[in-house]
């Protein structure tokens, strides 16, 4: 049972943001430009780091439709998002993105962890200022999202298809579009 | 010396803002609403709030500016500030803060930190559903400035009087007007 009165029948965040539409909106715009919005990182491995970030954070919810929302635009490789949560360096993926991620997971354990030899790696493995810029609010963004629906106590049901449905829906349209279902329609205008 | 290269002569937040202003738009918004905008707690509760959990996570710049904002709103109390830090159970503030403190100290160190006895004690206290949820929300959402201000290796000079002369400006005027110094006029309208 959720710490305080949410709406019933929203699972995770979405209850928090049904509760209070007014942070809801700045929270779904940061997420759309940080994750879905035009970037030179697919919207795949921005998600794999919010993913990532999530699953250090040991927050069910978020790493689990995060990682609908990369397999989503990854074939439905979901293999893939396993292993990236379970040991990336060791995933078919860039050299670029695991050096990210491993700035993403010094994010985690604090701000300070963050090294100049991991961000001098990403750099070498021809990562922008701006990529690693992102990556670092990304990594953020998760200690915040990850706290927010766990320190709520919200409702995270264990349906796989529903996070897998969920996602592919994210993936094409997109955060703020799909906060329109449950955000009164003042707030998202 | 920052991990990337941030605009020169903007500490701590406001260079990495003026880096990003796509994503600095959403981000003062939120803070805006979590601690300036209209509340059952008081903007220095608030801050007091944001104050502690930065100090926990121990980012220089982030508890130096809302400490300052903070005792911009207590007749300038930088001791009431301070013992909040060192131990905000013996500080002369309501029991109700104490407990939302309790709670936000739970946050910081991760969402699943958080007990149904600290809730409830808050709740006892008269802390209301809406007041638990800003809570939290604020807790949550330093865990990710700090490290976004960490993270990035963010200027953060050691001048206690420009902190204290920006805390009082952002009192009065709020984060999303002061933001305007620094991002384009594309971004803020």
């Amino acid at each position: 049972m959720a710490h305080i009165q949410l709406p019933e029948g929203l699972p995770g965040i979405r209850g928090a943001m049904a509760f209070r539409p007014e942070t809801a909106k700045p929270l779904n715009e940061l997420v759309e430009i940080l994750l879905h919005g035009p970037n030179s990182l697919a919207p795949s491995e921005r998600e794999l780091i919010a993913t990532y970030v999530s699953s250090e954070n040991d927050c069910y919810y978020c790493q689990t439709i995060h990682g609908a929302i990369a397999a989503a635009g990854l074939d439905g490789d979901e293999a893939l998002v396993k292993q990236v949560k379970v040991d990336f360096r060791d995933a078919a993926i860039s050299d670029k993105l695991k050096a990210l991620l491993v700035i993403a997971g010094q994010v985690q354990k604090g701000g300070k962890h963050v090294t100049a030899e991991a961000v001098a790696d990403a750099k070498r493995a021809d990562a922008t200022d701006m990529e690693i810029h992102d990556t670092v609010l990304i990594a953020a963004a998760f200690c915040m999202f990850n706290r927010y629906v766990d320190g709520l106590g919200t409702t995270q049901p264990r349906d796989e298809e529903m996070y897998r449905e969920r996602g592919k829906r994210v993936a094409r349209e997109g955060y703020v579009a799909i906060s329109k279902e449950y955000l009164p329609t003042a707030i998202t205008q």
